[in-house]
Order: C-alpha cells, then structure tokens, then sequence
C-alpha cells in the first residue's frame, strides 16, 4: 500500500486537523464507525443536557409558564441560528413543522405570487419526497406543468438542460442544492439569476447542504428556502426543519395552512386569520418543543467551527476518500457515483456496485462500519467534518474493500425488503 | 364554610379516590397548584427515563440503526395505543404532524370525496386555529361556502341550530368534541348521523377530549377526526398530534401533501408517489422522533388508568368545582362560562370575571395558582384526572377567592400585551 494510502498517513492527517477537537463534543462509540452523518447526525454531548433541562425543569417544573419562558421564541430564535449557517438575515428564517410540510406551504405561496404562469421546472435528482408534495401542491394549486429535467447520468445536471427548461411560462423553479444520491451541488447563485430573468420564482431544499456547504442565500438573492436539521445540523432524528422567504417577499406571500402560531393577537382567539408581522406567519400549529429545543446545541457548534473551516475539511475528506477508492476499490467493481469535481460534489460520496445492496448488509452487520445505501445499488458516505476523522474514512474503505475480497456479502438477499 | 366546602371533605374525597395513585406517576411540584393539565399535561416519571433512552442509547448509541428498531414504526404503533382511548381500530389512528397540519390534510381529502357540494358547516365554540386552517384548506379546495353556526351565548350550540345548517349542499361538518373555551362538549353520535343522513362527512377535533372523555369513533361510524396529544394525553409540550381515518374510508380518501413516509416502498427512491396500504398513507415528512417518543408513557397512563373511571372521577371533580363557585365565587362577582348539565361539559371550567385578566394575572404571581385565561374573561380549570386531587381544586377557589376579597388583582395590567 503506497504511504498516502496507509493508517499512519490518516493518523497524521487527523493530528494536523484544526476541527479535530469538536469530535470530542459528540458521542462516539468506538466500535463502530459511522458515516451517515448526512442522514441522521451525531448526537452532541451538550445536547443530553439541553434536552434534560427542556424535559425536567421546563416541562416538569416550569409547565405552561415556559411558553413564555423560551418556548413560544424558539422557532425564531434558533431560526436565525441557522439564518447565519444559510447566509441569510436573522428575520429570514424559521423553524417549522418537516421539510415536506414546509416545501408544500412556500410551493402554494409562490405559485400565487406568480399567476399567469404554467409550469414548475425541477430535476430527476431532487429528493423524490419534494416531488410527491410538489405533485401534491399542483393537484391544488391550478393548472400546471410539472417539467422534470432529467440527468444523463444519474450524477449530475448540464447547467444548459435546465435553461433550456426555465423560460417565461414558468412560475417556479425548485431543485435540491445537493443531490441526496450523487451528492452533486446545483449552482445555486447562477440557477437564481437564471430563474430571475425568466420572471420565475426558485425555491432550494438545502437539507443536504446545510451544515456543510457554503450557502449564500442572501448574496444570491434567493427567494425561497427550506432544509432539514437532523443531517449535518446534528438536531436529533427527525428534528423540525426550517423555511426561509426572503425578506421583501414575507408580506406579499400567505401561508396556505394559517394556523394559530402564525396568528397575530394569537391569544385573543378571534375567528379571522390576520397574519404575524415577518417570517413568523408561515408557522401553522404548535411546534413540538422537546425535539425543537434539542436543535440548539448542534447549530451552537457548526457556529463555533465556522462553515468555511467545514467545508474546507470536508473538501479534503471526500478527495482522500476518492483517492482510496480509486486505489482500492475502483479495481473490486466499484464505480464513483459522485461529480468528480470538487466545486460540484457536497460532502457525501456514492459508491456504486452490482451487489451493493448485500455489500451494504454485510458491511453493517460484520464489520461495524455505517454508511448509508440508496437504490438501487449506491453505498453512500457521508462525511461529516464536524467528527469524522480522516482514520475512520481509510478504515471503512479498507473494510469494503474487505467485504468484496474476502466474498463476505454472498449470504446476505439480493431485495431490500419492503416496508409496508 | 359548611362542612362540604372545609379542607377535611377535600381530603376525604382524595383519600377514596381510586384513581389517587397515579398521582404519584408525575412530577408534582408541591408549590404550585396546577389546573391547566387542559393545555400542558404534567411530566410522568416514566417519560424522563424514555426519553433519556430515545437521546443516549437510540439516537446516540444506535443511530441511523434505531429507525428499523422502533423509530419507523412508532407513528403506527402509538397510533394504535391511541386508537384505544378513542373507541377505534389499532388501524384507524397514525401520530403526525400538528393537529392542525392534519385537520388540513383530512379537510381537502374530505372535500375531494364530495364533489358537488358546497359548503361546510362548523360553529363559532370551534378552536380558532382550526377556522383558520378551514378558510385556508377551502381557499385551495374550490368554491366552498364556509358556514360558522354561532353560539347564542357563548357556551353552547343549540341542536337544532346544527340541525338547520346540515343540508344535501353540505360537503363537511367539522367541529370541536369539547369546545376549548366553555368545555361544551357535543353530541358526537347524534350529529355524526346528521351529517351522514345529509350526505356529508364529518371531522372531530378532539384535542381538548382525549385522555378525559368517553369518544366511540367506530360505534358513532365517524369518519374522521384529529386531536392533539400534549393535554390530558400528557405527551409533552406541542408533542406530535394524531390523525383518524375510518378504516373503509382510506383507501378512497388522497392525502394532499404527499411525502416519503406516506410512500409504498419509500426507500425505491422512485418518483412516483404511490401510497402506503391503510393509514399510513396520511403520513408526510419524518417525524421529530424524540417528541414522539414522549408521548407513549403518557398514553399508556391513561390506558391503565382507563377512560371510564377518568371521566368518572372528572365528572365528580367539575361538579364539586362547580359547587364550590357557587358558594364561594359567584357572591364575588364570577360568572360560570361552562355547561351546569354534566353530560355537555367536558374536563374543565370556565369561570369569568370582569376582571379577570388581572385576577389571573395576580392568581399566577401571588398565589401560585396556575389556571389557563381565554379571551375575554374567561379564568379556565382544568381537570385532568390522572393527578388532580380534589383537594387542589378546594385550594385554587379558596386562594381565587382571596385574590378577589384582598383587592390583590388591581395591580395588574387590564390588557394582555400582544405578541408580535
């Protein structure tokens, strides 16, 4: 094995690591190596403490009486948190309900915002849960064309297939800034203006972005946003997410699900819905505070890290994982499913095989190593560089390679089962 | 004071209680006297330790792991616990979202299934928030006349007002089981066979009943329904809310925000939306895992407690409540909001006061009472009967009383600050 490729090269790279103290402030269990932190993040020490203070002192002690106390401000205040990991004004952004809910409600307001048009331009590497709900919104919405720009090869999208889609028919135009299987990056300020010019609206779902990617909402003037915050964001398994309108756009778009947080005068219970002043109006019901309150702690600490510093790592870590591949495992089958090129490519790398899904089991099952699998034969890394070390992504790679040699992944099924 | 009003009959009345033993199963702070389980339920000591298992061992120790051991399944599974409270099949109730997102949700799949139609008739006694998310599900839904049946005092819907507004145009009644402000609760069988004699749909919130009330879904043939489960259900603070879709109905009924955990093989990444068999095809985004893995010790509580000794012991604790207003508050000026006949009032009352911000106000801060306040004047009492004692009720009025004989409320402010 050449020396850039050995344990002791990983071990230096780590010893030189500026992050390498905030692995420290994550549970990690020695044993297993993890690489799904792009699906569920670790879980932050601080946040076993911020979690008991929410459950034994606010809701056992403080009861009611902690709505005022922090509760009913949450949504706002750790919004514009995460405003500053987006690149966004602290007024801008809001913690809401699940990604899907809060994509369904800025999709219906945009379209509004933009009658006259007829169809909504997105592409085949979006998440295909935002396209259930975009398909869910235009049943209601009106009479619209859903254009689905299609990827040659699965991995990323020719900057001209989606101007050639984008013209002056369309109302809105939404995309995934990373791809959550090839973890290619859109071009999100050149797509906006794009989508400018044509007259159209652009909503982002940044929820494989946020936390690890640089992200500059404001500079690129985008009109729409949403993301999730239990990936990088390490705000705990199905943490609520987060919705962005931009500032000048706030009072001209409504909320198509107006619920009492978003009420102005909420506690005089009238019956006619009159919206709060700002981003505060697209809140529908009661947020659900425990697993709100355990957001905090993990975006304190891609705060304290900076985002320039992650991505920085991140960029090296997914390099060194590509150059193991292709040393080690490009020769057992298996192909990069990820852009190649570091300006495209997120903080995740797909591995594809033709027994990738056995691989996958036995990779789990017998050699403690996690990653995540996507259909229909992507072994998925995520590399979080908040904690993951340069030692953990040689040693998974050399487990791989492992599984595929030492012919491991041959007793485990072909088919995923399915879930009914 | 006459013996039935003395400190001795209270103690008494808790000590046979049969139901006083689960008292225990809650953090009671010994300093405040807590009549507001309607709007935040108590903490369960059995919820600390579940909670500390979801954050430390599942989603710190298992992972991505736990979604396969337990996290995936849970909206059905504490459906299905639900489902028992409220007189349903283990397949008709699924945890998601906020009751209002659901109410949402089951509104426009409610009027897709009655084309032709056109209105929808609920009341003025209607939690705002759910009028609201009505005008907002109808601005989408097409051309509905929203028909609100107003209270001629503020306390109860006559039947035959309902009666008159149910007509062969009517697509939908929805209404509020308990109605949040004066605690009436409605004929829930006699006006689910109203509405289906009319042709129409019907669609219950039941956010101020369940945990407390007696509610047959399934003998009363109702077709839909939605409830919270932070109040007497005592799941925590905005916990995850439910959903109810009668069994024969699921098939035929569309969820309009179709999202990746309502998919049939969701993990085939395909991007066609095809749903899941049965109830689980309600379900949108990922749920927030630790708010809903709050919820089950409370329900189970109440399984073991069950209903019909709850609402006994409720019944006995408003009407002993309501003896003590009589004798104690009703010289002083208070006003009973809520319905004298036992069998249309739920768990709580409502007493006003022209002054009653401010007695509510000084009752908080002075005497360490802690009542809910609903606009105008309304000082609210809940009864959760798990763990109120009776000798908390006699407590409250007594200091109520002096808060008032003391002159302590003229201090405070006679308007409630708005929040912006």
């Amino acid at each position: 094995m050449p020396g850039s490729l050995d344990a002791d090269f990983a071990r230096e790279l780590d010893a030189r690591d500026p992050l390498a103290r905030f692995r420290d402030e994550f549970i990690v269990d020695p044993d297993t190596l993890y690489l799904d932190g792009n699906s569920l993040g670790r879980l932050p020490r601080r946040s076993i403490e911020r979690i008991r203070q929410a459950v034994e002192h606010e809701w056992g002690r403080q009861l009611i009486r902690a709505w005022g106390d922090g509760w009913f401000d949450a949504p706002r205040r750790i919004g514009a948190k995460i405003a500053a990991l987006v690149g966004a004004g602290d007024d801008e952004v809001i913690v809401a309900d699940s990604t899907s809910v809060n994509l369904f409600k800025l999709i219906v307001a945009a379209l509004r915002a933009r009658p006259g048009r007829s169809k909504i331009v997105t592409d085949d590497l979006n998440f295909p849960s935002d396209i259930y709900v975009l398909r869910g919104a235009l049943e209601l919405a009106g009479d619209y064309g859903l254009e689905i720009v299609r990827s040659p090869d699965g991995i990323g999208i020719p900057g001209e297939a989606l101007a050639d889609a984008i013209d002056d028919r369309t109302a809105l135009v939404t995309l995934s800034h990373t791809a959550f299987k090839s973890g290619y990056v859109h071009d999100l300020a050149g797509i906006t203006a794009l989508a400018h010019r044509a007259g159209a609206l652009v909503l982002w779902d940044l929820s494989h972005s946020v936390g690890a990617m640089p992200i500059a909402l404001g500079e690129a003037d985008v009109d729409l946003a949403v993301g999730c915050t239990y990936k990088y964001a390490n705000g705990g398994p199905g943490a609520p997410a987060f919705l962005y309108v931009r500032r000048d756009l706030q009072g001209a778009l409504t909320n198509p699900i107006p619920g009492w947080f978003g009420q102005r005068a909420a506690f005089d219970f009238g019956l006619d819905y009159e919206p709060r002043h700002g981003i505060a109006r697209f809140l529908t019901g009661t947020p659900p505070v425990l697993s709100l309150a355990a957001i905090e702690p993990g975006i304190d600490l891609l705060l304290e890290a900076g985002i320039a510093p992650l991505r920085e790592k991140s960029v090296r870590q997914t390099e060194y994982l590509i150059a193991l591949w292709e040393a080690l495992l490009q020769p057992l089958g298996f192909t990069l499913n990820s852009p190649r090129d570091t300006g495209r490519r997120g903080s995740h790398v797909s591995l594809g095989h033709p027994d990738g899904w056995r691989i996958d089991q036995a990779l789990i099952a017998e050699m403690r190593v996690l990653p995540d699998f996507r259909h229909p034969d992507n072994i998925r890394f995520g590399v979080a560089p908040l904690y993951t070390s340069f030692a953990d992504i040689r040693e998974a790679v050399v487990r791989l390679a492992r599984v595929v040699t030492e012919r491991r992944f041959e007793k485990y099924p072909r088919e995923r089962s399915e879930v009914t």
